[in-house]
């Protein structure tokens, strides 16, 4: 993300400030150590366990953390060199004579203008199989019964103060996901409602009888109905988090540096999950129509939630920062006039005389793509920045980010679709430059310019709107048609179609 | 409200709990005592102004706090006897022989079916006039100079656990909207954006002068750009906190019983603003279509503002509730095996090891009206409840619960309206039963048995949606055509007609 971290501003410390980490399940997965990371090769098909969604041709962690590409780009040397150029800024795109990636999915990539020296976005697609961890019943698992279950996969990182924190999330978010999903594989595959209580331990009698654990109600008449979508949701949320943990866990050994934002579709059981954790982007367009699918976060958007924690917890605030907002600085001088401020409860404005304390740096100042947390970030959600500092402080800014996403759910099965119809996800590179509207102008271009049975259009899809959000050299900058600037950012691209060759039904 | 604070586990003490009062503003205005509140008038039309919105034949503190309706209904002691029999429950509205409400507005309201002895819904109808407290440029306004501001009002307030803070609110709430309107009387008649910065003492020199308010800006490019329409909606929260201050200080002296939920209309320069505290409802029906005009906040669409309360500030749980939501009471016997469970952040459920604080009662329990903060409270905004406390304990209620409404505009200039199209606001007592469908299907119904420019026609539509949600005696309750229970709630409604007789261009 372009500027995103105010460089000036903000810098990284490796000594400590955020929370402890909390002790590492044994079921979560580890982190491949760069040796074992598995070699670039196509994404397997169902049923095969999860492979790693960015590996690279690098010897040393850091070379790995600074350098790698997408596996299913299959970069040769060359081929990286011009990824990484950024003055070509070639857009990548998987070769053809590769494999496809699942559902003919449509990729594109191309690296920043010059903002950092690599290409901090990454891209993660795949098919992930999860077996059972153990039945419902509490009997163990046997490994022929075959009853696993499979998702589909896509994830975007947008990486912001270092590129260890995206490539991390590419490689490893989904194996958390898969792990969060592990308990659920039956009780998904059950159409009877979830069981609201599961046995400590498994073979304990009479877990699986649903009748005893509706127990005498003391409050409530009824139990409350958890459907299995909401199972599917929280299994999203909770894998983000233990995403988030782990790197607290681990920034020092892998060097983690810096955050990103994270925005992954998984596909299961008829179902499309959009989880966004950050400021990428994903919209549906169906028959010509706009369904956004993810909102972004940023300190404009979520600064109530930003102000109530400075006001509950003044602390966080180190006595640098006020929790109120103000149009813009105040000057010591205009101590006990009266200035327009917003406090968390409020959405309008009003006037209050200005006091010693108000003359402190507001938490959330800043407009649009200028906004920042504590002067330095732009984004409010995604996984890392465990490390990031206020400026010339050691006040951390992470207890102010959240590694939630927000997940929205689309049923696949309630619509006809057609070969047209596709989800595109995007980072802020694509969206800094072009609308919602555009996007889908784009999308029917260049559709109707291939046969509807033809795989290689949705990766011309992606290309054209990577191509229409950089632009051309010109006038000493990247420009549009228009002759309006270009994205100098990262631009990663996802087209996802769905009524498309994909037989996922 | 219906239940809406559970008698058998919520009681008021008057000691105290909450927040120390702060020291009140010379500004504020008082709340009058009963000798001297204003006899029932028809309401006055500008300039004039507030007047009181509920005042009562009542003699005592205690007795105007109990049987008070609004004044606008002009009741006899024989019509005040009818309008509080539980049984009958006759249909009150203002008299033909009475001056009109503003816009021709139609009222209706009808007690409940015994669920406590009072209507404890209020109501108010008021044109306000709003005199400049000082110019913009610092010297004192001339009376003479006639530059004040009209608004058009309108409040329900739908009370709980005692009728004392619904009748309050009826009867100050517009006066501290004024109070706030008051610094404000000249910028919002001024086209040019509202000045940032405002001097402290009238008569300071340059200080209408905006130019030196923009100075050098360290950390923003440009000052953020607040609107007119911005003001009036921050003047509009800060009314309402103001308020529930002043009910947090009067509460001893004026016997403010309970709490109650807001929902006002400011009609203001051509623009709706619609304010809602609580779970009283607002819509638009314009040319058949419906416009939801403000959201309700209950223990289930605030959960997440709840448990993140409860998990910042633990010590507002007493150490006898938890912040996590289960779908239902967990037994003791259950510790140890693994129950869903919702955490702050998460809209997605999961499940976890039952430990022993999880066996505590949840902040949040229950669904849909059953839903309770606390096991006590049904709604999360309001004004007053300043002595709730949870049944048998200290606990207070109140940190839970804001004073602060969601505001939302509706630019009555951007639509040509016809004298069909109306603003439909009432207590859940109307909604419990009744869904924005029928309410627009009722609108069409009666509007159309009646000519356009007959102005009784509000009054009758108002009269057939309580009617239509109370139903009629039969079968040993009240019931509805379709023979499901009616409300046996108070139920209260204002229909203010957009493109009617009245005059507000």
């Amino acid at each position: 993300m372009l500027n995103r971290v105010r460089s000036a501003v903000a810098h990284l410390v490796s000594s400590g400030g955020a929370p402890p980490p909390r002790p590492k399940s044994p079921d979560l997965p580890n982190a491949p150590s760069p040796q074992t990371a598995a070699p670039p090769e196509a994404p397997r098909s169902p049923p095969a366990t999860a492979g790693s969604g960015s590996a690279a041709p690098a010897k040393t962690v850091e070379a790995r953390a600074s350098f790698s590409r997408p596996t299913f780009l299959q970069l040769s040397p060359g081929g990286l060199r011009r990824a990484v150029d950024h003055a070509g800024r070639a857009v990548q795109s998987p070769p053809d004579t590769g494999r496809r990636l699942p559902w003919s999915t449509g990729y594109a990539e191309v690296i920043n203008a010059g903002k950092s020296r690599h290409n901090e976005d990454q891209a993660c697609c795949e098919v992930v199989y999860v077996e059972g961890r153990r039945s419902v019943s509490g009997a163990p698992r046997e490994p022929s019964q075959g009853q696993g279950l499979c998702f589909y996969y896509w994830g975007l990182f947008d990486g912001h103060a270092g590129g260890g924190a995206a490539e991390m999330a590419a490689r490893l978010l989904h194996r958390h996901i898969r792990e969060q999903l592990k308990d659920l594989v039956e009780i998904l595959q059950d159409p009877s409602p979830p069981p609201l209580c599961l046995p400590s331990t498994p073979g304990a009698p009479g877990s699986s009888d649903s009748s005893h654990l509706v127990g005498p109600q003391s409050c409530w008449s009824s139990q409350k109905e958890v459907t299995h979508e909401s199972l599917v949701v929280g299994a999203i949320e909770n894998a983000f988090q233990f995403m988030d943990e782990q790197m607290a866990r681990e920034r020092r050994g892998h060097q983690v540096e810096g955050g990103c934002c994270a925005l992954v579709v998984v596909y299961l059981l008829g179902k499309v999950y959009v989880a966004n954790a950050g400021d990428s982007r994903a919209i549906i367009v169906r028959n010509g129509e706009i369904i956004p699918m993810s909102r972004e976060f940023t300190p404009e958007t979520e600064r109530q939630r930003l102000q109530l924690l400075g006001f509950l917890k003044p602390e966080l605030l180190g006595g640098e920062f006020t929790h109120l907002e103000f149009p813009r600085r105040i000057q010591p001088k205009e101590l006990g006039q009266r200035m327009l401020y917003r406090d968390q409860n409020m959405t309008g404005w009003a006037y209050k005389k200005i006091e010693l304390e108000d003359l402190r740096f507001p938490l959330v100042c800043g407009e649009g793509k200028k906004a920042r947390v504590m002067a330095t970030i732009g984004v409010t959600r995604g996984l890392g920045d465990h490390n990031l500092k206020v400026c010339s402080s050691t006040l951390p800014i992470k207890p102010f980010l959240s590694c939630f996403p927000e997940v929205r759910v689309y049923d696949l099965t309630q619509y006809e679709h057609c070969p047209d119809d596709v989800l595109v996800l995007g980072t802020d590179g694509l969206w800094d430059v072009t609308s919602d509207c555009e996007v889908a102008a784009t999308v029917d271009r260049v559709l109707s310019a291939y046969e509807p049975n033809d795989p290689s259009r949705y990766k011309a899809l992606a290309q054209a709107l990577v191509l229409g959000a950089r632009g051309t050299p010109r006038d000493r900058g990247w420009r549009l048609p228009n002759n309006k600037l270009g994205s100098g950012d990262d631009i990663s691209v996802f087209v996802i179609p769905l009524g498309g060759p994909g037989s996922y039904s």
